[in-house]
């Protein structure tokens, strides 16, 4: 399938999209966050094809999201280690999580979620707020151009 | 590609993107949000081929993020709606547009970016925080088994 590419748009959604927006790039995101480091790792954990993984991981490493740096034990292995740019998509993690976790599972069903690492307690939900502090519905969010 | 299902993920971050883990489906669902509702519109501003727009919307239909709904104007056309779990995804939405506003722009390059809808101004940056209300940064997020 031959994809546009959102590389330029004006939309800051799209733009992100353009970088992040495949299932298994998000996922090599979040285990990485969680402290994945090594290509087997992403391996084992994702069951992706070997292919699969190699062209998400070297965008992600062009991107700027991740970054390559020699094994921390001294093995020729490679690591990949999250850059600022890419724990900054925490956010958008948590923000799939916790619509995940409302939408997509049954009541007490058991389920992984992002938790505060001192209590071990899920997060607070996301509160949307305006520049001056109001806390702000999804209706009352528009999409518009700005400076 | 064959595609590992993530519907019985216990990870939330997963079974979020098990629906909605695709470029396509998220501009869509963006411009659900922003108020498109026929095939013909979202066809116009995604430049999407008919098939791709077909099975996602069909998809989004399925997952009760959209609802279709006889045309407001009394014609033979359908009208998908923004279901309450679809606007439930405008804190994704606002996640990704902060990241991407963020990292994937030049300095003053003009962006699309959400709003307040009363003052037009962008949102304020989302701030994770703990139960007990304690502002926290991406390093002091995990993700764990919850109840």
């Amino acid at each position: 399938m031959r994809r546009t590419s959102l590389e330029g748009d004006l939309c800051a959604i799209a733009r992100s999209l353009d970088v992040i927006g495949d299932w298994w790039s998000m996922l090599i995101i979040r285990d990485a966050i969680g402290g994945s480091r090594r290509f087997s790792e992403f391996q084992q954990n994702l069951g992706a094809a070997r292919n699969i993984l190699t062209t998400r991981l070297r965008s992600l490493v062009e991107e700027g999201i991740l970054m390559r740096a020699p094994a921390s034990d001294g093995s020729a292995y490679q690591e990949y280690l999250v850059t600022e740019k890419g724990m900054a998509l925490v956010p958008v993690l948590v923000a799939l999580a916790q619509w995940g976790s409302e939408y997509q599972f049954k009541g007490r069903e058991a389920r992984s979620v992002p938790v505060d690492a001192r209590k071990g307690r899920p997060l607070k939900k996301i509160q949307l707020r305006s520049e001056d502090g109001r806390s702000l519905n999804p209706q009352d969010v528009l999409m518009r151009p700005a400076a």
